[in-house]
């Protein structure tokens, strides 16, 4: 039995999930909120409990060391050397990483490297990684990047229709995001079914505040709906998705926008945000529809609607699908948007019943038995993956 | 019987089509070129013969005044007064026009407002407008949009997800284009499928130098793949097609070009031409990458799949599709391009064979006679259905 720490660390946050393996049972969990302002916030789970405090948090490496000291304090764990890997989640790995890698100098420095594609996330991602570096100097720690999954899309997918340097001289094409998340349902969905997962074709849709839908065959990624950014795709909470490119010299010469700006308003303030003119936020926008607010109903018509159109593409990609998964907030909870996704697709042997999708969190098939394409429900379980990596990888580098 | 002149006025050039009504005979057509430029060159078919003369141009007028002397001197007619009608290509109609309209000063000038939307077209359509109204001040004219057959689109298939006052201030929404040629195929599909276009969900692929692809429910476009602008939707000779917004200040920053020369880049650099670095012709890029040219291989497998996954997208989006329509340069005559995009849609009930997909250019059903949904391939004739709209809408204005 080992101990495995996932992390998730963001500019001013930084999430954990502490794992005994390989039974991967949770032993903790918790965040810590507001670092380097003032009024820090720790909030971890003790024996299920949410225990919060306000404390002085000036950087990552002093919310490490509180993490660690409430971990024994806690008598969660009874001393830190029973941590033996560390898995960090690191949004962008580009072109270099298709799978989570062990993290020496070198690979840090590749890592800071890709922050360029990821200029708010890869930051942070890095911040994180070395806190722990200070605090544990000696314990081996792996990096799990959203993009790694979707490294096996071939050419005809991930490359834009664009001047073909831009692809070799600034790396622009489509890398895609979620990919530990499509990776993980898509792996429980094999066991679900019971088959093996090389013979499958299945369409992942990730739905929460961020939305990417996957297709994903033979258990490989081929195609996602995200892009060089996680801004591409789906209409998503506050981000706009795909939208005709011309548009952004367009509302620049409208509204007076540097393209930076633009590009703040198309992931800050459009989305279900930008169309309702209500809430980012499903829980809003759901309720304000039903009680016949038209820009809300507006919104999740076309939040659903895009959705709807990714799975007849992506099953087209496939040649066909076998099974379709909802997973994140919106997709294990929504039943409404579920409907909405799934209306109308008989033609393609998708069957399922309003009472089926009566499901909220948690693992369920929500598709008749009888159905060709199987419709599941499976909560989406990104830190079970990272401290999968990290057993995998880090182990190996044991000293 | 009545004469009509289908006008398709661009920026240095002038084609026209002269129909005999309403049993629809082509008398002759033809081309002005380099109008305003030095050695105009002027076309026009003579007993089905191609007569070309090198004159000098200046403008519009002055083509307009050379062709219809033509006319008469070539004794296509006798006179002038024969024409009873003309009817131009217009390119944007915004919200204001859902159909066809008869030009009046007032529809001038609110066609002139348009600009803004289609800043390449509406003004070169409204200098051939304008030379008309010099030459031939009596005869009544009508504007036949490219966008008016996508306005039946429901706000979900229009609106993009972006702050909603941009809609209601700057228009900001998908329009579509190519309508009159998704329209003349879709009434096309319902004769030769002999049954009500009411009743017939239809996907219709224009592919020529620009691409769209349309959803056609009873008749009535429900989506479509261009959006704002021509720029949007699948990749193109020259077009990118959809890209991650967020590219735009990426490439800005990486090129030091402005937002207005990425958009160029966008509109003349991409596409075909921008992957393989060849051609945007795809008869050249075709044996390129037959011959073995990797980059022209790639350009069309991107070409093919995008439009591909739109079928798939369109398909669900009506719930189903009763037939899919190839029309214009590729659609009408490559064979394979066509067994690309319907590789695979066997799921979906499409079954033809490479045998019956060996067509050219000509009226044919490529789909097995058993297949629930019917392939089929139809030129289209965007100047017949200008020469209808003319004869439905300015002869109950004649005076």
């Amino acid at each position: 039995m080992t101990k495995m720490i996932a992390i998730n660390a963001g500019s001013s946050s930084l999430k954990f999930k502490l794992f005994e393996m390989p039974n991967e049972e949770v032993l903790t969990a918790g965040l810590v909120e507001r670092i380097g302002l003032d009024k820090g916030v720790f909030t971890i789970l003790v024996n299920g409990e949410k225990v919060t405090e306000i404390i002085d948090i000036p950087d990552h490496a002093v919310a490490v060391k509180i993490l660690l000291s409430k971990l024994t304090d806690l008598e969660i764990i009874q001393s830190l050397n029973e941590i033996e890997g560390i898995g960090h989640r690191v949004v962008h790995g580009g072109e270099k990483f298709n799978d989570s890698v062990f993290i020496t100098e070198e690979t840090l420095r590749e890592i800071e490297n890709l922050s360029e594609l990821a200029p708010l996330h890869n930051p942070a991602n890095i911040i994180g990684i070395k806190a722990f570096k200070e605090v544990l100097p000696n314990v081996n720690a792996v990096a799990v990047f959203d993009t790694a999954f979707h490294q096996t899309m071939p050419e005809q997918s991930f490359l834009y229709s664009l001047p073909y340097e831009y692809y070799e001289n600034y790396g622009i094409r489509k890398y895609g995001f979620h990919g530990t998340s499509h990776k993980y349902v898509s792996e429980r969905a094999a066991e679900l079914l019971d088959r093996p997962i090389e013979e499958l074709r299945l369409i992942s849709c990730h739905l929460g505040n961020g939305a990417s839908i996957a297709a994903i065959e033979g258990g490989k990624s081929i195609e996602t709906s995200m892009g060089f950014t996680p801004l591409a795709g789906v209409a998503m909470g506050t981000r706009s998705g795909n939208i005709d490119p011309a548009l952004i010299p367009f509302i620049m010469e409208k509204t007076g926008c540097s393209e930076i700006e633009v590009l703040d308003i198309l992931n800050k303030k459009s989305g279900l945000l930008g169309i309702s003119g209500l809430s980012s936020d499903l829980r809003d926008i759901e309720p304000a529809a039903e009680e016949g607010n038209d820009r809300a109903r507006t919104a999740l018509e076309v939040f659903a609607s895009q959705i709807h159109k990714y799975i007849g593409s992506y099953a087209a990609r496939m040649c066909g699908v076998d099974a379709i998964i909802f997973t994140a907030g919106i997709g294990e909870n929504s039943s409404e948007v579920r409907s909405r996704v799934l209306h109308g697709l008989e033609f393609m042997g998708v069957y399922w019943n309003a009472e089926l999708n009566q499901v909220r969190g948690k693992e369920a098939f929500i598709s008749y038995p009888h159905s060709p394409v199987k419709v599941m429900i499976i909560p989406t379980n990104e830190e079970v993956m990272i401290a999968r990596d990290v057993e995998r990888i880090a182990l190996h580098h044991r000293v």
